[in-house]
This record gives C-alpha cells, sequence and structure tokens, in this order.
C-alpha cells in the first residue's frame, strides 16, 4: 500500500444532525477529520480519514508559541439533484500552498489535498444540509507541532481537514452591512504576512473589530499600513466599490488576501461587459465619489457571505450612507449567480464547479 | 477553598534529568506545568500544579486558526548558596497583561500568575540547572481554546507554565554574532501587533530568518515596516549601538517590543554615568558612524542570550565589522554585570532579583 493511500477509519458513533435553522457559522462539526503527519526527512505521511477527535499535543508544540501555522476556507454545496459540488477548491490548495511558502512550511501535494478533502465530505455527506442558503463549511488547516522554544521553522506538522454544517449567512435575505474605517490599527503591510492566510492576520485583527463593535459598526475597512490612505480589505473579505458605472477593487500588493470570490467577480463582471479595473483606490477617492453622488455601490466579497453589500461607512466623524443603505444592482446579481453556480441552479460558463463523485468510498 | 488557590497535583513518575552539557535551550521539559482555565462569566478559574502532559484540545480551537495568543519568557537561576533567583518577574506578568489587551485576551491577576510561577518552581526545583550560564527557562502563556470558526474572541481560554532548563547560550564564553540587514520583510508596523508578545510576529519573521540563514547570517536587523529606513530589533532581541561614546537604541514606538534586558541595560548605563539615549535611529546614521570609525559597538538584548554582541552587519551589498569583530568593552561589563545579578554573585543595587521562598510548597 502506497504511502499516500488515504486509509478511512470510520467513527463508531454519529453525533444527532441539527436542524437547518440551529446551524450558525462554525460551531458544528461533522463525525469525521482528515489527518496527514510531516516529519522531517520522511515528509507528508498517513493521510487517513479518522473519526472527529480532540488533538493531542505538547504544551511546548510551536504552534502555540511561534503561530507558525495557515488555513483556507471553502464550501461544499448538495444540489437539487443530489450532487455534491465545490467550488474553485483547487484554488484555495494553490493557496494554502502559497502560504505554506510564506510561513516556511512545508507544500502538500495539492491533488492528494483535494481528493482527501473529497473523501472525507464523502464519508460525512449525510452532514452536508439542504436548506437554502446552507452548506457544508471546509476549513483545511496546517500547524506546527515540534516541541520546542526556539524561533525557527518545526520540523513536524499535522495537515487537518475539518468540516461544519453552515446555515445560510443572510438570515432573512442579503443585507447591507455598516463598516467602520480603521484609522488606528493596521491589519497588514508589504513586507508582512497580509497575502498569506494565517493566524496572526486574525490575531490582530481582533482589537479593532472589538472597537468597530463598541461604535456599533459590524466589520472594519482597512487602509494600508504606510499612510493609511489606500484601500485594502473590509472585515476577513475583499471589497469593490461601483463608482460612475465602473467596478474597482484594490489591486493585490502584496498586503491583501487574493480572495477566490474576488477573482470570480472580477470575470464574472468582464463576462458580462461591466467595466472593471483592479488598482490602487484611496479612501479619499470614494468620499469623493460619494460626495459627487457618482458612488453607487460598494461590497465585500468573501467565502462565507459570497457578496456582502455594505450600506454605510463611518470615516472621520462623518457617515456614508450608499444607496439608501440598500442592497445594489450589482451585489444582488453578483451574488444570486455565484450562489447559484455554487449550488447548481445556475449555469458553469466557466467550468468553476468540481463534482465529488460519489462512487465507492474506500473502506 | 478560594477559587484562587492554586491546587498541586504531583505526578507519579519523575523523568532523568539531563547532563548540563546536554541541556540545548528549549528542547527539554519538566516533570510538571502549571495550567488555570477561563470561561465567560466564570473568569479565570481552577488554577493548579499538574503533571507535565499534552494539551487536549478541540481540532476547531482558535488558536489553530486565528492565533489569539500571548506569551511570556523569563529565567530562574540557583545560586551558589542554593536559593532561586527570579528576575524583574513583575515586569513579565505586566507586559503579558499589555499583551492581551491587544490581543483582547482577559487580563491575568498578575500576583497569582507570579505565585504560581513561583510554586511551580518549587515543585520542579531539582530540575534548576547548576553549572555556569544554566537556568531554568519559564515560559507562561495563554491559548483560545473555544471551538469556533469566526474571528472574534474567544469564550475561552488555558494559561499555562511551563519550564524548560537551558544551557549556556555561549558554550565558549560570549560571542558575536554576524547580522543581516533585512530589506524585505518587514516585521511589525505602528498599529500592528509588534509591541505585544503574540505569536504571530514570530511567524511572519521565519521568513526573513530563513534567507538570512542561506547567506550565513544568524539574525536579521529590522527596519521600520514604512520607510524601511529606521531600526526596530534585531531577530528577537532589541538593539543598542554605542556611537562616539553614546549608547543609543531605538525608543519604543508602537512597534518594538519592550524588553526587560533592555528596560535593565539602560538602568544600569545610567548608572554608570555611560551616556545613554531612547531616540529613531536610522541605519543610514549607523552606517554614516561606522564610516566615520565612530560605531564602536552593537549588541542585541533578550532573556536568551542576555547580551549579544555583534560583530558584523550586511547593509546593501557591504560588510560592517564592529570592533573587529569582537565583543567590546560595554557588552561585556553590561553581560557580567546582569548575569552576576541575576544568579547572586554580584549586587542588586536597583533590588531586581525576587527570592523564590523555599518554606511549604502546598500539598
Amino acid at each position: 500500500m502506497s504511502e499516500k493511500t488515504i486509509q478511512v477509519n470510520l467513527s463508531p458513533e454519529r453525533k444527532p444532525k441539527p436542524e437547518s435553522n440551529q446551524l450558525g457559522f462554525g460551531k458544528i462539526f461533522t463525525d469525521h477529520m482528515f489527518v496527514m503527519d510531516y516529519t522531517e526527512g520522511k515528509g507528508w505521511h498517513d493521510p487517513r480519514v479518522v473519526p472527529y477527535q480532540p488533538l493531542t499535543l505538547d504544551p511546548a508544540s510551536m504552534i502555540f508559541h511561534y503561530g507558525q501555522t495557515v488555513f483556507e476556507g471553502l464550501k461544499a454545496y448538495l444540489t437539487n439533484d443530489n450532487r455534491i459540488l465545490l467550488f474553485r477548491p483547487e484554488r484555495n490548495m494553490q493557496r494554502l500552498n502559497r502560504s505554506n511558502d510564506r510561513l516556511c512550511i512545508p507544500n502538500i501535494d495539492e491533488e492528494l489535498a483535494l481528493e482527501a478533502l473529497k473523501k472525507l465530505i464523502l464519508v460525512d455527506k449525510e452532514w452536508i444540509p439542504t436548506a437554502e442558503g446552507t452548506s457544508l463549511y471546509i476549513r483545511p488547516f496546517i500547524i506546527a507541532t515540534e516541541p520546542f522554544l526556539g524561533v525557527h521553522a518545526s520540523n513536524s506538522y499535522q495537515f487537518i481537514i475539518i468540516l461544519s454544517p453552515v446555515g445560510s449567512y443572510y438570515k432573512e435575505g442579503i443585507q447591507p452591512v455598516k463598516i467602520l474605517v480603521e484609522s488606528d490599527y493596521v491589519r497588514a503591510v508589504a513586507g508582512g504576512t497580509g497575502e498569506a492566510k494565517t493566524a496572526g492576520n486574525y490575531a490582530s485583527s481582533l482589537k479593532a473589530q472589538e472597537v468597530a463593535s463598541q461604535k456599533e459598526y459590524s466589520q472594519v475597512l482597512w487602509l494600508d499600513g504606510l499612510e493609511k490612505k489606500y484601500i485594502e480589505e473590509v472585515g476577513s473579505m475583499n471589497v469593490f466599490f461601483k463608482i460612475d458605472g465602473e467596478v474597482v477593487t484594490p489591486a493585490l500588493n502584496g498586503s491583501i488576501l487574493e480572495g477566490v470570490t474576488r477573482n470570480s467577480v472580477i470575470h464574472l463582471l468582464k463576462h458580462w461587459g461591466v467595466p472593471v479595473s483592479e488598482r490602487k483606490i484611496s479612501m479619499q477617492e470614494v468620499y469623493d465619489a460619494y460626495k459627487a453622488g457618482k458612488l453607487e455601490e460598494a461590497f465585500g466579497t468573501g467565502t462565507a457571505a459570497v457578496i456582502s453589500p455594505v450600506g454605510e461607512f463611518f470615516w472621520k466623524d462623518e457617515k456614508l450612507v450608499i444607496n439608501e443603505g440598500k442592497t445594489g444592482e450589482i451585489s444582488k446579481r453578483l451574488y444570486q449567480t455565484i450562489t447559484g453556480i455554487q449550488n447548481g441552479t445556475e449555469q458553469d460558463p466557466f467550468d468553476w464547479v468540481v463534482e465529488v463523485h460519489q462512487e465507492a468510498v474506500a473502506k
């Protein structure tokens, strides 16, 4: 048997499955998980699907001290005709390896990881929720496990995939959010880890998020770390503005995460003939467009919400109410098209979805 | 019995203790650890000394995904007359709480933490090595344990202290290191987490460290993230330069860690009447001083090495060899004085050391 054969060890017990209105996001986990080990000299080995279980790690494991870790997030959807679909999963695996490079973590075999993900989903396929807007959230992540208190790259790792059935992000239809433009805290800077999907980026964002919540804003809009002028991301999403008929999003610059939804939105807009550009854009430019009545829409893009329209920005003591606080036309069309492609109810002109074929799960 | 009483559960087994020449740094751990839990509503509770054991954590625990964690590092020393000394431990606990604030982690009771640390050391006092230059390294850390895949502050945490007997940092006496001035990667920026002792700062430093190692430099010197002109830190140490008789160190600016050794060095230099200033200092200024023959010494300060003299900087394709690559007078004097105060062989004019009194360890 090859080192690369994924072993499957089924759980003797099955947890009760929640009702679709009990799902929430990222709180409930399925019966199984995927695990693969890395040790120096031996490489990645022993890929296996095992019962969902706690990780048992030495308290000196480097993940607890030096944050050497990366993760991904994607979703599986069940179609009306009972097919399981993934949305551009190969891009998540490619990005996982780009994050690995930045964090000095050994690359994974992207094909094997994708196979592992499919096998795990098939084992837990009864956990994929079926109500509208629900899906199975997939969280691949890698952690440094060497028990050593010194700052260097770990000599051992675990690659793990866990699954969480998640509810509709919008309980009552797509809803615009209110965003605080952040002027004190910084998420990332060129030369840092902003374009990698790694824990530290999220840890550093908590404080700003807390301050925004106290002011009753649901997320923050991050400006660049150097001049605090140029727009980077919103919360943990990429951000788009429709100004005078053109859709603009910040160009990738080394500190912005390259979102899969971001890329899909750009593709779709081009396909539709909507002008779209990736470029540097300042908050002042957005403000000026607003004042001139030309800021038509703003929205965030990410795996969790897909499209998150922005109804209001708060910047320098001023409220910028966009499109009367309502969801714009482009936001709506993008949301319907992308979620439709994801759940199999819309045409998939770019071959984005990947079907998880339900033949023989290995014993 | 109070919620704050530290319970002690002794290990039935004791591991063999290593020879002093086998110690290394951060690889060997003692027989016990301290653990305390936090749950929302209940606060910090159940402080306990338990046998050293693996942590058992749900794979969805937030520490593995969003890096909400802080740590500290300090040492205990055994004196020739068998007393156990700590060096300014209250500053580590104060800094731990400052880091907690930045990372949205609930503050700990600093007195209780210090008591816990002392109790743990007394339980494992036979692990304090006695050979010259050796000590017991102490690693307090806090991790977010809520099993939840969403970016918010965790509702549960563990505060843990582990101990590691460590060897002399310098096997053959204090030795100057060679440092690469980093021009591509950035450690931290104002508004980020640079002044907090949190995992993500160390994760982001690994790549630059890897590049430096390939060029046979042992550490990197970090410049500011904005202009890449001003000096911040060296490796995971603070840095000092002696220029034309004056000792200069970068002023605390929000992205530099406030080192306990840094603070102690400044105190000692002032006490000795050596001119010392905390201010913004550019790499160009260091270079110009070098060219003018006025760069007399450079050294890093940190808990692990105490004082780490710099024998060479590499910047813009040029080697700056300092003091003929030898340890300077101030570096030597600081090293001898601070390590002497720490191990009880030198006068302690500032009441820096705290003795761990060996009366009654609770059952």
